[in-house]
């Protein structure tokens, strides 16, 4: 059992909740029961240790037993070096150290189904609001995530947490400039739709039988204006009463949901 | 110019924050720009007084306009008497100390429209949720919404900043217990829909001809069986991914769209 709050190994995984030590590395942390569970779930060979207290692995027995078929290494901690480990408040007895592995752009555009729907943030900045909305667009099927070089790092630990395992669902790919992800989605044949409020297309209107692209902007100013003209359609999500908008991830859900009917609809 | 942040006056508008002072003297505080608009704007004669920094008075106009012409108390302040106001870190400038007017329920009943959307929530804790709710609420056109004596306090200081105005721009009835709403809601035949995940009619077959109220438990264990049972028919938002669920402002935002897309689609 590791004890001591203070040893290099303890230090190690304190600094993933750095960025900078997340890129040199390679590697990011998945804290509490939901996240840990979800990544030995669906990714083991992405998982090169979990940590878990006596107490969070009589709790969580499944996690336990997932970490031993996939062959990873399960170390007993004592509560004062889980919590020396994490960013979070309350960890719950157990964290994860993740490997990123993510496909490149042309790999996972490949990959896609003939009526895809996709993904695409840029410029979001709230750690918050991206894990939120690949929540939602896990929940809405969704086949694919891009987030541009301009969003959030989705390996932050408040991505990780308000992803709630989604991270681990569906294929996201980061770290590329907004113009390269809309030049590689039009020559798939991928329809771009703007989310926007200034959008001329109403939600219920909007053209979802094709393969698209939602793309959707930074949660306090939305869309770049350069962004907003090179997309096909500009939609926006109707506002019934005296609201003035929709908060990002309401209005990402709207919109994955509405391409999710239109796809239950033609199946 | 009030200038001193240790008077009297600036501890009683601190003070604020506390819930047992909100509730004894049946005021609460709209922090930031857009707070103060909405409740300058659509709810003047419940607002005695106005606290802005000169230099906010300069970026917001409409603040001033809207205050002077609704006869409002508008004292400029230094920043150092705004910051000492306020729960908030930025308040950016402006505060509004507001009187809470709620309509009795049977009054809010008795006022709603033939084909009524309300939407209810019973034991929801967090108050950025319960303010995401109502702002979801306000965009979907929903007519009133309803918080049973066991949810936040609507007037908490995060409730009306994660509402971003919408506390002001629908009827909000509060402090009732659940089983009382229910009965209300019934007697005045509203169909009562139980949100939840365990529900066996999934959103896009629901019944959203009739008027209707959504019922939306806690966050995290969602709605108690006994509460489910009494209403007509338990929906579940379809999850068409891996996710194992939706937050609360999400499932919410898509029940109360789906009840505003009925509604459109029969007027």
């Amino acid at each position: 059992m590791l004890t001591n709050p203070r040893s290099d190994r303890v230090k190690a995984v304190r600094a993933l909740s750095r960025r900078s030590v997340r890129s040199r590395t390679g590697l990011f942390l998945a804290e509490g029961p939901q996240a840990v569970r979800e990544a030995v779930r669906f990714a083991p060979d992405q998982v090169p240790d979990v940590y878990v207290t006596a107490e969070a692995a009589e709790r969580h027995p499944e996690i336990v037993a997932a970490a031993e078929a996939g062959g990873l290494f399960l170390h007993e901690v004592s509560p004062e070096v889980l919590e020396a480990m994490c960013d979070a408040d309350h960890p719950q007895g157990v964290v994860a150290v993740c490997r990123w592995a993510e496909p490149a752009l042309d790999v996972a555009l490949g990959a896609l189904p003939p009526d895809a729907v996709v993904c695409v943030l840029t410029n979001v900045r709230d750690p918050g609001n991206a894990g939120t909305v690949i929540r939602g667009a896990d929940a809405a099927g969704a086949d694919l995530v891009v987030l541009s070089d301009s969003s959030v790092d989705v390996r932050s630990p408040k991505v990780v947490r308000s992803s709630v395992g989604s991270l681990w669902h569906l294929p996201i790919v980061t770290g590329v400039p907004i113009p390269v992800i809309l030049d590689a989605l039009r020559a798939r044949g991928i329809r771009l739709l703007a989310a926007d409020g200034s959008g001329a297309t109403v939600l219920p209107e909007a053209d979802l039988a094709r393969p698209h692209a939602w793309v959707l902007g930074n949660e306090a100013w939305g869309l770049e204006p350069e962004v907003r003209d090179a997309c096909d359609e500009v939609v926006r999500v109707p506002i019934h009463g005296r609201a003035e908008s929709l908060n990002l991830a309401m209005a990402a859900t709207l919109c994955l949901y509405a391409s999710a009917a239109a796809r239950d609809a033609r199946r």
